[in-house]
């Protein structure tokens, strides 16, 4: 290494440069072993400081790693991403680089408030210079953002409940986690099958057994699964059934109440879509509905806000919730105060011209969604929706399969998902029936997208 | 209900108002029914819309409740907290309104740098328009966040690793929580006897049994302990054992590294006090002697930035993490995007000045804290400590209970803990321990506060 102690340019900075070259030209092939911190600065006749800075840089470039044993070594430039962090995938199969994405879950860019959150960021650390950060929060969470949740739940979602019933949780995996906490480990929890993979997991990996409810032929099986299944906890999506897209009938609701109240059971009702209803009144909550206390309800900021701030909320009914007390008395809050200060101010000032705007928005490539599909499709498919969510299924009845379907999308610069894992077995799913998503994909490119899509399916 | 419309007090701010003083004066007694917003709006002759803005801030400042079934109804003031949450109290006994609190856990107000992070919440939310909150975040964490951490582990700490092997977590116990996912429910954790209470609460909750080792008698019994327990995963904390301080001997480090390999167990060493030594260098982490891939190693950011970011992090033995691969495959994340994003920069840019400013304060701190109690109290107590973290434990030896000890200290205006909590068995506990912590006292009153405590324990 040659180091010109003259030079305008500082010496960690030579070292970088130098290391950085030879990495990148070859000079250190992958895997080869680099100067140790030590060796490098006796031999160049600095501080180690400045060759960590150095080596620093290029740890956080990728350009070197460090390695149990071996100290310093070059990186394989090929497995570098530059800037991509590995992201999990949450549906599956598509290649992440089809020119027109009908991914679900993730939100257009854009949607995230950014200029309202670092003011009212600002606003919250200035006021108290930060104190909440630096004591223990309550693990039940913020009482002001509770207070605004339960407002809202009582003045627009019809559901009676205090700010005490709210439990500000850590996204919807880690409420069901959480509230599982409640139960007997040996209690079987109920699941709409198909159902919320996500969930599944979460009930999975806590070590509960899951008993498959059959949503199919109009719920026709449901209530029968439900009896046999000796469930003291079930999982439902009333309001837009996952991924079905079914509204639960209300006769059914009344007889999932009863089953509750004579099984001394309880039902967590899932209302991840609320906030996005796009035709006529939809069904109020199953919550409105339970005088027996059975429902614990959930709800989401992951669609209206951010899925990467990890907040939704539990209301619990007063049982759950004094069983809740009594488990997590002592422990610690999982969602950070300050993010819970900073939504709890916005839902107080901006929450609702927010969620208007994301309203409008979502109902608009609703209708573009469902407007192309109906003018380039026809009756070549099925469209399953329920004017909610953001989200619907399309089959094709020619009997290609989802794997030929998705392939096929894939090879017109398409993306679409796959349904079959949602059932709890793959074979009683329906063939050809793939999840055309648009919450990620921007307006413009809907109709443009369903086109190609038309084109690779059909062949126009 | 007497509204002015001429008035230039908005309407829904006389309702407020008129409400508010009719809660406040007992006019609406505790429990009783308030007026319903439709049934208000009508009588008053406005839109449910005011009603609903004044009931809102009648709820948030808890003057109203919103009770099912009930409506809305006055609450009781006698029960109004004024502006202060229902916060969990970590230690227990003590009265929180002490003159000198030696409490531990929570931070001294200004630890955490307000300033700081504001603008680089700023920059991140500048910098790409805040587009990583709008898709979901990696469940291992973000790439930077981790590249940082684990190049501090590497030139820091001895404990060679990369990037990969750092997992972000939420907190000790949410990360303890997680680990258990990758072992069979039927394992066995031993911890240590005295332990940490937060940790055995968390293998509790998820329904681990746990075996207690013994730490007394300078750990004579810990390894028999340990072998007769059967357990596949051991929860330690060798640099300062809690609540004890006692550090682990080395051989035993030999012992206990031996018995993970031969068992084929693992364990996990919590090293949250690596941050914080007064004295003489400390023996290493037993991280960088594992040449098996036993260990486990967990960090935490709660001394040094925040208890309330709920952020720390595992670092894993390759066995563990491919485990974790397959366990939290597709698992959504647990830390927010922005806060991991925030807390990578400002490991970048401002954390290691950072972390100074808080170890001289500690230090300062553990001197007048020490010296106090030996100036003050001299041969009446014995104090254990071992020059590192953040409290320590002071026993009188005349026979007194902690019980009678904590009450005396609280007669006199001075809050410390009771340890028998951490004992498996509370009678195994020593007579007459205390644990005083030195995080969230101000360092000027830590000399009238051991003063304060030496004149209500010894009558001076």
């Amino acid at each position: 290494m040659h180091i010109d102690e003259r030079s305008d340019e500082p010496i960690y900075q030579q070292i970088y440069r130098q290391i950085h070259d030879g990495v990148e030209t070859g000079a250190y092939p992958p895997g080869s072993r680099l100067p140790s911190i030590r060796g490098l600065a006796d031999d160049v006749g600095c501080s180690r400081n400045t060759v960590e800075a150095a080596y620093r840089m290029l740890v956080a470039e990728g350009y070197v790693a460090s390695r149990p044993g071996s100290g310093y070594v070059a990186c394989d430039l090929a497995l570098v991403s530059p800037s991509a962090p590995e992201r999990p995938v949450m549906l599956g199969e598509p290649a992440p680089c089809a020119r027109y994405d009908f991914t679900y879950g993730d939100l257009e860019p854009g949607t995230f408030p950014a200029a309202a959150w670092r003011a009212l960021t600002d606003d919250v650390l200035l006021s108290v210079e930060g104190v909440g950060c630096d004591a223990y929060n309550d693990p039940a969470g913020e009482p002001e953002l509770r207070a605004e949740v339960a407002w809202r739940l009582t003045t627009q979602r019809g559901i009676d409940c205090t700010p005490d019933q709210v439990i500000i949780q850590g996204g919807t995996c880690s409420g069901v986690r959480n509230l599982l906490a409640l139960f007997d480990p040996r209690d079987v929890v109920a699941m709409e099958d198909p159902g919320y993979g996500g969930v599944r997991a979460a009930v999975e990996r806590a070590r509960f057994a899951v008993a498959p409810c059959r949503v199919g032929d109009d719920y026709a099986h449901f209530l029968d699964d439900l009896d046999a299944s000796g469930a003291r906890l079930a999982y439902v999506t009333p309001s837009s059934q996952f991924p079905t897209c079914q509204v639960m009938p209300a006769a059914l609701r009344a007889r999932l109440l009863e089953w509750a109240r004579d099984r001394d059971a309880f039902i967590l009702e899932d209302d991840y879509c609320r906030d996005f209803r796009y035709r006529e009144r939809a069904l109020p909550p199953l919550a409105t509905m339970d005088r027996d206390g059975r429902v614990a309800y959930m709800g989401t900021f992951s669609k209206s806000l951010s899925p990467a701030l990890r907040m939704n909320y539990l209301m619990l009914p007063p049982t759950l919730l004094e069983r809740w007390r009594a488990v997590f008395e002592g422990a610690y809050a999982e969602v950070p105060w300050l993010n819970q200060a900073v939504l709890g101010q916005f839902m107080h000032d901006g929450w609702d011209r927010h969620l208007r705007r994301i309203q409008v928005r979502n109902r608009r490539k609703y209708e573009a969604l469902t407007g192309a599909l109906r003018e380039e499709m026809g009756d070549r498919v099925d469209v399953l929706e329920n004017g909610t969510g953001l989200h619907l299924l399309v089959r094709v009845r020619d009997g290609r399969t989802e794997e030929e379907l998705i392939e096929a999308a894939r090879a017109g610069g398409v993306a679409v998902y796959g349904t079959k894992r949602y059932w709890a077995r793959a074979s009683a799913a329906p063939a050809g029936c793939v999840l055309v998503g648009f919450s990620a994909i921007a307006e413009e490119d809907i109709a443009p997208g369903v086109r190609a899509l038309t084109a690779a399916w059909f062949g126009e």
